[in-house]
């Protein structure tokens, strides 16, 4: 920890307090849920920015609602030093995927104002909205919005998933103002940045194997998602139609994952790095039926990877594989549109300070690729110098059972501190 | 057609408005809906019923609400000959599955009635309840139903798979009394019987591939059926978890289903009667999505062979595939009970009959095993001598593309009534 500030540390207290104060307002039976533009988020929102103005932090807003909690620096002008993550989540997700990388910025930046310690440049921790795909089929887009890259498209045309209402609708609803956000207004810009930290749970279970708390990220995967593929074939009666003559959408598209696996698995045998994920597959429950040969099934394929060549050759062997596939079994598949977020590596310099803190710490580190996408990818993709934490959790993320340990969450924390506090202040 | 008559043959314009009267009465936008024991179904009973009572035919039902309606024979102590078919469909399914069975051997006595002419025994269309497995996992209710051999365990313990109530009290709300099936009480008894036939659409397009109005039947495949499978894996972040710790229930169930399907191929090719369907597949929409590796996946497998020894050697290999992709995917396929409807062979006389008819009426005919169950099955394995008379339909069947040429019902109620005709007055 850094010297100057004697036995302290990140506010671990007020950490414990937010986690608690999320969970039992956007905690239900599944777990967390957090939706994007939402009452989850909104909620989220509200505790943060209670609890940052609580601690003597200014508050700011964005046109895409963001949140910015900051403490000032001596030099007002100066390129700010920024810290966060996203405050949304899942559908029946966890506690910590997104909020922990807010929660710790805050503990930061709240034990420093306690301690009337004034950086040499603001510092400002930033709650960042709508970052999980699962509710708008857009990217990354509170991050995005504050460069002012959303497009108009996005804005009007894209629907939140499960209540077919408008990106620009929610935004409204939680104090955005779309207006701004079609004209392309920045609230920031790179060269205001001096870099970004982005703390967050790991979400594969690498540290937890390796009995480490602490990950030091190299790189994040980028994503390229056919996230509304269906295949169309002929509802027909199961004993009756021979199999030369029907259009099994089942049999199809089982046909296409088993043969996109089979790539997959020779892909990493050649020592590419890639994920394919089918994590949506379903017949129609209005017209499907145990004697039916299916005539619709509609799926994901998911393709993640540290080289957007790889995903780009999954995505042109599915093209090819879904016209062989067709003909084959006599149905029609259609991919429909690719989301798309661009790989990114992070910042060299900021993952030797990382791992200079986590040494002097005594804190174990290892450095890992992210297989998930994080806002810090829009950040890195932008110039700005960018780093990111990893947290060991159990059980994954994206799912209820998600668990870090807050002795892991302390020594993340105190990563972040001691890097903070040595750039900002010595 | 039977010469004694003259010109007469099936009344061919009752047929069209009771046809009419069906589709209007249990069709919506997404085809006809005939819920076993439910409304559909109800009101097509109630429509066969009325017309039978205004053509002068004796009106009876059984304990589980099956019609029967009567031309009273010159001995009304001798065997009857029974036909008929169920008046239930699948959900969205098609107007003729079924109805045409009942409709062609109302056509038939009708006119008989009209024409004062009474047989040597009686003649008797059944109206059959609960035919579809769609709505209840068990097969053919009503005809078992009627020889006293439903279990109390399916009286009371099958429920509904929209309702989640069970058969006894949908039964109950269509006038039946479960009290006399749980007693096993027979209301008939293949003694009593001289034959059955049924007379049903063709549910594959093999006659109209042929271009031939009729199918003469010679045997029925059996069913097993895993209705109710399930693969449960692990949710997890689908960019973050490595391929070979994931626990991927549709991973695992793509490589069953293919491997099933490569038995299929491989059966076909040797000769065997075989057809493998997996007509329902969904991850669960409360929990999957489109960043997430699928944790859990529910399917039916449905097998269809002439040969019970086929049917059981595929349930045997998906136990094996099983328990075998299980260990490597690490999940846990739990296939659970399957439902069973044994093959049967047709009546040989029967079907010599049918084809002289058809040759007597200029009508071209083919011999076809039938793909699909029917209730005749029930009748040929308790050893009564059946038939069945299939109709060319267009778009298969249990969709509500389902299409009949009434002069393909025409062709085909001609040959229902020269056969009873010869066999009842001659």
């Amino acid at each position: 920890m850094a010297v100057s500030l004697g036995s302290t540390g990140p506010d671990l207290e007020l950490a414990r307090q937010l986690f608690d104060e999320l969970r039992s307002r956007t905690g239900g039976e599944h777990g967390i849920t957090r939706d994007s533009y939402g009452p989850g988020e909104q909620a989220a929102h509200e505790i943060v920015a209670a609890a940052a103005e609580a601690n003597g932090l200014e508050i700011r807003r964005d046109g895409a609602a963001n949140l910015y909690a900051t403490l000032p620096g001596r030099d007002r002008t100066a390129p700010i030093l920024l810290m966060g993550s996203h405050l949304d989540s899942v559908p029946h997700g966890g506690n910590f995927d997104g909020a922990a990388g807010v929660i710790a910025g805050l503990a930061t930046l709240a034990a420093l104002r306690r301690a009337n310690r004034f950086p040499a440049f603001d510092l400002t921790v930033m709650g960042i909205r709508a970052e999980e795909a699962a509710w708008f089929d857009a990217s990354y887009v509170g991050s995005r919005a504050a460069f002012g890259s959303l497009s108009q498209l996005e804005i009007d045309g894209v629907r939140r998933s499960d209540t077919g209402r408008s990106l620009a609708e929610h935004m409204v609803e939680c104090g955005a103002d779309p207006a701004v956000l079609r004209r392309g207004e920045r609230f920031l810009t790179p060269d205001r940045l001096r870099g970004f930290i982005e703390l967050h749970i790991e979400q594969g279970p690498i540290l937890e194997r390796a009995a480490t708390p602490v990950g030091i990220v190299t790189g994040i995967r980028g994503c390229r998602r056919f996230r509304n593929a269906r295949c169309i074939g002929a509802y027909a009666h199961s004993g009756a139609e021979p199999r030369n003559h029907r259009s099994d959408a089942v049999a199809a598209t089982v046909a296409l994952i088993a043969r996109l696996e089979a790539e997959w698995v020779a892909l990493e045998a050649a020592g590419h790095d890639l994920t394919f994920t089918v994590g949506e597959l379903y017949t129609d429950p209005a017209l499907h039926g145990p004697s039916k040969v299916a005539g619709e099934i509609r799926f994901v394929l998911d393709f993640r990877s540290l080289s957007d060549a790889t995903m780009l050759h999954m995505c042109d062997h599915s093209h090819a594989l879904a016209a062989e596939l067709g003909r084959h079994y006599r149905v029609n598949f259609d991919l429909g549109e690719t989301l798309f977020s661009a790989p990114a590596l992070l910042d060299a310099g900021m993952r030797r300070r990382f791992a200079a803190a986590a040494a002097t710490g005594g804190i174990p580190s290892i450095e890992m690729a992210s297989g998930a996408g994080h806002d810090a990818s829009v950040f890195a993709n932008l110039g700005v110098p960018t780093g990111m934490i990893f947290v060991r959790n159990a059980h994954g993320s994206h799912n209820s059972k998600e668990a870090m340990d807050m002795r892991d969450f302390a020594a993340a924390a105190g990563i972040l501190f001691d890097v903070v506090v040595k750039e900002a202040m010595s």
